[in-house]
């Protein structure tokens, strides 16, 4: 990111809109609300763990690009004036020894009975598909209204402290005349995931079944595409999975956090 | 960052010959030794200010770039094998209660006497001055074989923890008409700086003389240029004054670490 500029009036207004919309209820993924507006991954951890997880973020930043970390038991950012980070997300996963328990749609309670939590809130890829879009790449989950597909890899994170896990990406199938475009675009975008970690060759990630996604719903490979791979936000949950983090809090994949930053903030 | 993808046998051979030169008691500023190399500032600081320097440097990208945090007592990096911290820099300072000590060129027994120091590695300009050049256009410091002027400016970066001080930025005179492209060209290296944070109007950083720096040497300013501000890797060590860190250990300004990364590795 250059610098945290202002977005207009407007659209901060449609930003402000969804919050509002999310924190009443709404409970459903957020791709296409507030159009251009940047929406987040978050991660909650004990401030025990927040050192450990800065760092691997630090050493993953293709996967784990942090846009934002809030006080030690904060929920409001500098992202988005007035939000409630207890609130204004649509789903989370609550997540104990590394197991997901349960899934709820209100965290108030969670920040009360842990008061220590630290809340990172990381670059998320909707940012760029935008971009794509603009530039006239079909960016098929969009177009087929599912979720992008998204998986584990066979590729570790470099681990920092206690932390450690596999890289997690996501899936986009590009016409191949549309390749490098892709790759200048999302390029131009190195703090929400920048360019692709891998081109074709899903075997050599260790990705058996393109159609059976560990994360996401699948999409359609047409004649003459080929699957690009982006590193994903999700990978800081495989890190909590992989290495049983006693508690932490995260969004549930797809229901992200709408701030007041524009995408063309991250455009460098 | 992309990828820590390797230089050329020949490039990584400069750089370790250089750093054997420095082990073995060179005693100069860096610039120009192992050209293409990336370069690094440095910082150390006990193990429980280590988060809140990591935050303060995710909090101001621009002027702390961390390229590598290594492990608490190591004096390793992953951006050189076989690299020695403690000796491979020329020249250190120690820093006590936000003080400077002392400066030394073997940081051996710092590191005995501080096991716990935390290190970090952060980008450095010497990194697009190089893409500057190779565009024409005159980097005036390094024509006049000086070092770069800097300025603490009335800018105060975004406090982390206990940590807070203002931004330190970096000058270099730039013909007018030369000005967008000098921003081009370093906005591609986002992980080391990228683009300038201010173009001319420096009263409106605070600065009241051009050609009296807080750190470095005046540059002469020639007819039709204008003077352009990048942030600077000395912001670091302002914070160490300002917030009377109890201890850290940097290098002396110009006196850089020289990695086996190339400066592509850092190009979007």
């Amino acid at each position: 990111m250059t610098t945290l500029f202002k977005a207009s009036e407007h659209a901060i207004a449609a930003a402000r809109s969804a919050r509002e919309a999310i924190r009443q209820g709404f409970d459903k993924p957020t791709a296409g609300l507030a159009a251009g507006m940047t929406q987040a991954n978050m991660i909650a951890l004990p401030r025990d763990w927040a050192f450990d997880f800065l760092l691997y973020a630090q050493r993953n930043p293709k996967s784990c690009p942090v846009l934002d970390v809030c006080e030690a038991g904060s929920w409001q950012t500098v992202l988005a004036e007035g939000a409630d980070l207890r609130t204004d997300i649509p789903r989370y996963r609550v997540w104990r020894n590394g197991k997901l328990e349960t899934e709820i749609t209100d965290a108030t309670e969670i920040y009360r009975d842990h008061p220590d939590l630290v809340t990172f809130l990381i670059g998320c890829s909707f940012t760029f598909e935008t971009s794509m879009m603009e530039a006239g790449i079909d960016v098929r989950h969009i177009s087929d209204n599912t979720n992008v597909p998204m998986y584990k890899t066979n590729r570790l994170c470099r681990p920092a402290g206690r932390l450690q896990g596999e890289l997690v990406v996501s899936m986009r199938p590009i016409p191949a005349e549309r390749v490098a475009d892709a790759v200048s675009i999302t390029g131009r975008f190195p703090s929400v995931h920048g360019t692709p970690v891998h081109i074709g060759a899903p075997e050599a990630l260790g990705i058996t079944d393109i159609m059976a996604p560990d994360f996401g719903d699948p999409v359609r490979i047409q004649s003459g595409e080929i699957p690009v791979f982006w590193a994903c936000g999700v990978t800081p949950q495989a890190a909590v999975m992989k290495s049983g983090v006693p508690f932490a809090l995260s969004h549930a994949p797809g229901h992200m956090f709408i701030t007041d930053v524009p995408d063309a903030a991250y455009h460098v």
